[in-house]
């Protein structure tokens, strides 16, 4: 299985925010975006392994900036880093204003998703090859984060998460 | 104000699984999953606050079952500690056989908000007063979670995380 | 098969009326509620059954109060009567103020269901136990609602109708 | 305001059974099919009156046939009677078979509406002139079903519902 | 298999704009528009084949007024010419003003449908045998329409599109 | 107001296909299909005036290939020509196979958009200055199909189409 650069799995989902998506605020609801975010980083994910892929956790998602009613919204997901059978995707969301046509970073978060077979069991999958600063950085940091997600659900002691630990030293 | 238990934000949504909301593999969408619990979790936290809430972030959701077609599942929250403007709000998700009745944990998930008013400005929440057992883990935890997530967005330095720097020692 | 109270099939369905579903005078429309109902009033004929249940008829809904845009909704299923293979369910729904919490109720509506096969050929169920004064009287009234929809549809002569006869003497 | 016959206020709603509307049984739930029948009936409510109207009632809907996964519906709705400043609409469903494209009635459904000005408060209607042998019953039967509904609802006495105590003499 | 005329396969759609579907504003967005008329006269191609059918293209659709909010739409569908496999489907956009009752033209547009067998092979369709005037008018344009769409994908050479030349003449 | 090239107004939809907008053959409906391009051109008309756009025509889509349920599909659309107030989109429809991940063309579309202000009144767009050889290719084309559309509809005698009356000579 031939690695795969984080460009090879780059998917865009741009489209508007509809009345219908939009909180008291006129503003896109959290929750609608997670689940834009989930399509666009699960095709991600799928274009990177070639299988159905399921999501396995959120990792971590800041709303930083608001999404108005009939903002342009912008979805970006590239693979970060693969582990065996599971793959870390990184999504950054922008907006477009219409009038300056300037983007704006309005949150960014990751996912993990898990490549199956058609029975639903695990398969492996291409290791990732980071090609740009951010996407090394992006693939270095998702082992620090793996860690600390097994460290949080008690599948890894303290003391083995190297990475983790090292950051209070 | 006065302090809340968690039990007072506790709010329930159980709906079924339609067709059009599952993936190739006919389980639920990760997505949709995570837009359930985002609004079953808005409407726990605005019930502890009774002011308008924005999603803040994701702190961690895992999926660790799938969720079928047809199933029915009950999507349960509480806000679980609040810091001045914002609310941790617990999810726990469950889906239940229909022959059996047997009720099975599918995930759970954490998530923020913050209480505005209606220009968006954050106001000041209620505490809140765990009681049960699991009430007060979750309670405690929340803080170790909030240090974690500051330290991550660089918002605070490594040895001011107290609680989460005891972990490794 | 050992009958059930009304508890037992309890199903709370709590969301917001999203901006999607309103009418021009920013409240739910009927025909959304109307569907809400279904979906909660079939999930608790099922756990009632255990087998797939299909919507046999509306006896009636009133529409005491508008929902405006905005609204946390609750509605709250039970079976109120089983008689062979179909289930009375009574369903009412709740609407609460954001500033007070006071919840009010905005209507309520009487589904009938049947229980059937994977082929839909229809299935015994369970008795039900009413255990409060609500509870009991809502099953007493089960039996005339019956005879008055058969007396309706044709299916039962008037001096057959006996619990709704004696209504005029 | 000159009376207007049932057919001046006909609404035809033809359309598919799509995939999201589904139950298990590959058939269309209920609850979309309540709310397809609210939305003809409600635009026939306001053909008749010219005013925005709000559903106040579901008298009665019994689902007699199921609608199956690809099925071309048609909802057929009129005004049968006005009382002051509500309307009893009928809606006919029909379901046509691909081959033969034989139509047959899969059910039949009563909704009762209120016509409201700009701040919500009721107005007068026209009243139904009916034509046919079928209307001219529905605008009869209307009125028992009205004496029914107050009935029930504890706003009549048995004694003034007339029309009802009929039926059983 | 006997011809049949337009009035044979004509479908009606009468429904609201709702909320979720308007643009920033206020009117229907085009392409939910697109959709509506794209479900319409599939069922009007339909009825004439009985038949499987799928959208093969889209001639021509002019949006010449605007559909704001509330409005009550309807989509009228009648199969204006069919050859051999193919049938060419005329669809009229009505609106109509809540006051005044009165009808306009909101916009039209010519879509063609493929019937075929359950395997998705093309499969022979009646003729059209066009009663009115403008059916008549509709169903000569309908071979210039064919001529200059083949002309236009490369499929006819220009001097073979006798109709369109003439007009050139 | 400066030119653009059709890169500045490229905006790419990427996106998969639900169980909820397939027929009965598990293929994406046409409908669903031209309401995506509808809303992914309407963002490229929109970054390349930077005005709120509306649809005014489709001038024409071709469905060359059906798109199974489960596909991700690709729309892609730019802007292919400015004539004062109004723009011509091209938009360019792929689908990609999961296992060899080859992408195929399903089909393509025109659609024309007017740029307005907040009253919904036209006002002037950029030019576009097309770089690239099929870019330069859907530039000259335009204005034929901009003389076909106004022939068709009668705005235009056919000696004045001097583009197309070249064609049949």
């Amino acid at each position: 299985m031939q690695a795969k650069t984080p460009e090879q799995s780059k998917t865009i989902l741009t489209d508007m925010v509809l009345p219908g998506e939009t909180n008291p605020l006129n503003n896109l609801f959290g929750g609608e975006l997670l689940a834009r975010m989930d399509r666009a980083a699960s095709i991600s994910a799928r274009r990177h392994c070639r299988h159905i892929v399921v999501t396995a956790s959120v990792n971590h998602v800041a709303f930083s900036k608001a999404v108005p009613l009939g903002s342009v919204v912008t979805v970006e997901a590239k693979v970060s880093r693969a582990f065996k059978t599971s793959m870390e995707v990184f999504i950054d969301v922008w907006i477009e204003d219409r009038i300056s046509g300037e983007r704006t970073k309005a949150n960014e978060g990751i996912y993990t998703f898990v490549a199956v077979d058609d029975t639903g069991k695990p398969v492996l999958v291409p290791e990732v090859l980071p090609e740009t600063n951010l996407e090394k950085q992006r693939f270095e940091a998702a082992l620090r984060r793996k860690q600390l997600s097994l460290l949080l659900s008690g599948k890894m002691k303290p003391n083995e998460a190297t990475e983790l630990k090292a950051l209070f030293e």
